[in-house]
């Protein structure tokens, strides 16, 4: 069970401190990864030895915001602090040698399991990077362009550009703080929300074109299969959110996204609903859980094995 | 020509009369709607009488920001505002009777012709809803909700909810008085950026996979003929901010859209360029214009035609 902290101990513990080693989640978005990286570089500009450690998962559309802090083989870390981390599940495998040893966690999962010796917990944040903004600024009182630029990439990741539901009046005013404190929104914005790569142009001209309606058109299915995925050449980054699209449909209130992964045999769903309907409750029959409003679960069937079976459950449902 | 103002003597200006006519501009967004419409709600806590004039091309997805200010037949306005309106030329049809008569105009168009008697003009906002909230809290040091939710509109819609280029700190710190003023960030984000109709899914899904490459990937061309725009029942909402899309492709330069309007000899061609290609001067080969990164020209041509035409002038520049 961590002691809980708020983020001006967490600055004074940080400052009284040396050599650390932040660690990111399993799969990392932007927020994991600009928060550690941001906390790196405030820190080693205040003279502090700081690094993260390596994430095997990282892709290419975040390892330009982080390589320059990967610790290095011989660094021995006096204090293992995991970021936006809520449990040790997430953690990737070459930081399991430290589950048992983290000093601090900074994070803003209401889900965090307090694993951590000292937790850090604003659940109403929006992004990690607006909690670490505020640590760096009861530090410093400032930050520099390559922090807030980090930082940015934190915020506008985790919120969609500032569209999802999560964006709160403080991830606004942060998010003007980093541009005042000179972070390149343009040319981040146009590269993280306004560029598609071709395979993503591709695989959502396939997705599109191939969406089915059910009940009244409240409900949405789109089907990635491998040969689309293949056909598209469409990579990780390029299906990042994906799952997003057939929910985004005016008037469709449950919004089913079926992908084969290893085989035709083993696929994933991800379901967004909107009130009424709980995505939770319907992957908990196949044995998947989530939020409310977006779960997930894998079965051992074909995509359409796969849907006859939800439909099945929509319409005890929709009845 | 005008005589320049800025927001403060705007305020007081405001504040000593009574009895207001907003204009909003032809092809109505949501920054001519919202930041009318946030100035009519405005004056009237106040205790004024203000209204907008009635734009008979205003869209569903706007309409409902404005519908209750819409002037009524017998109302007899002493002072004519225009909003976010840099020229005559593009007033409504029914505002053209006070083309001549404009006392104030206030606006963020670098490009104003300075037919207004007073000008407030602020080229460096993002959207006319940041100098209307300026003016506003000058005059009253507060915003209702109501008031807050049309801003948030007028500046979110402006920059594409804060991704575009023209994203400013002031902008972002604004939409978060906004956000803590009231507005429904979340359901208003959800219905403005975050729901695509069923026109609009099925028209990108025809575009995207019609898509065609030249230079080395670095020009795309999409064309939408008439009987896209049939099969998909995408109507002018639908198509809002489409000739983005093939300009959005990693590695591509020049996006270019051609779209046929009332008949396959009519042919609109919208052109988005990143630097070094300049979107205007090709446009001014076929008798067109608009600005160096976007810029669009009308041909008599079929698509076909036009897409010929355009290449020979790419040929020119890419050699």
């Amino acid at each position: 069970m961590s002691k809980l902290t708020n983020v001006f101990e967490t600055a004074a513990w940080l400052k009284e401190r040396d050599n650390f080693l932040f660690i990111t989640h399993k799969r990392p978005d932007g927020d994991t990864i600009g928060s550690a990286a941001a906390l790196t570089q405030g820190l080693r500009e205040l003279g502090k030895t700081a690094y993260v450690l390596f994430n095997p998962e990282v892709t290419p559309r975040y390892a330009g915001f982080v390589e320059d802090y990967w610790a290095t083989e011989d660094f021995e870390p006096e204090f293992i602090i995991a970021i936006d981390t809520a449990t040790v599940d997430l953690f990737p495998k070459n930081a399991l040698q430290y589950e048992k040893s983290i000093a601090l966690c900074i994070d803003h999962h209401g889900s965090n399991t307090k694993y951590a010796e000292i937790l850090c917990l604003h659940a109403d944040r929006a992004a990690c990077g607006e909690i670490i903004f505020d640590i760096l600024m009861s530090i410093s009182g400032s930050i520099s362009s390559l922090t807030a630029e980090r930082l940015y990439v934190a915020l506008s990741t985790d919120t969609g550009c500032f569209s999802f539901g999560n964006t709160t009046a403080n991830t606004l005013y942060v998010a003007s703080l980093l541009v005042q404190a000179g972070a390149p929104n343009k040319d981040l914005n146009k590269k993280l929300f306004r560029t598609k790569s071709h395979g993503r142009i591709k695989i959502e001209g396939l997705i599109t074109s191939g969406i089915e309606y059910f009940f009244d058109d409240k409900v949405a299915v789109s089907t990635i299969t491998r040969e689309m995925i293949e056909t598209s050449g469409a990579n990780e980054d390029d299906l990042d959110d994906i799952a997003a699209l057939p929910g985004s449909i005016e008037g469709v209130y449950i919004g089913i996204t079926i992908r084969e992964l290893s085989s035709v045999n083993d696929c994933k769903v991800s379901i967004r609903t909107r009130a009424p309907y709980d995505a939770q409750t319907i992957c908990a029959e196949f044995g998947g859980g989530g939020h409310k409003l977006a779960a997930g679960c894998s079965l051992t069937k074909t995509a359409d094995e796969v849907r006859e079976a939800l439909m099945g459950v929509l319409e005890d449902i929709f009845r």
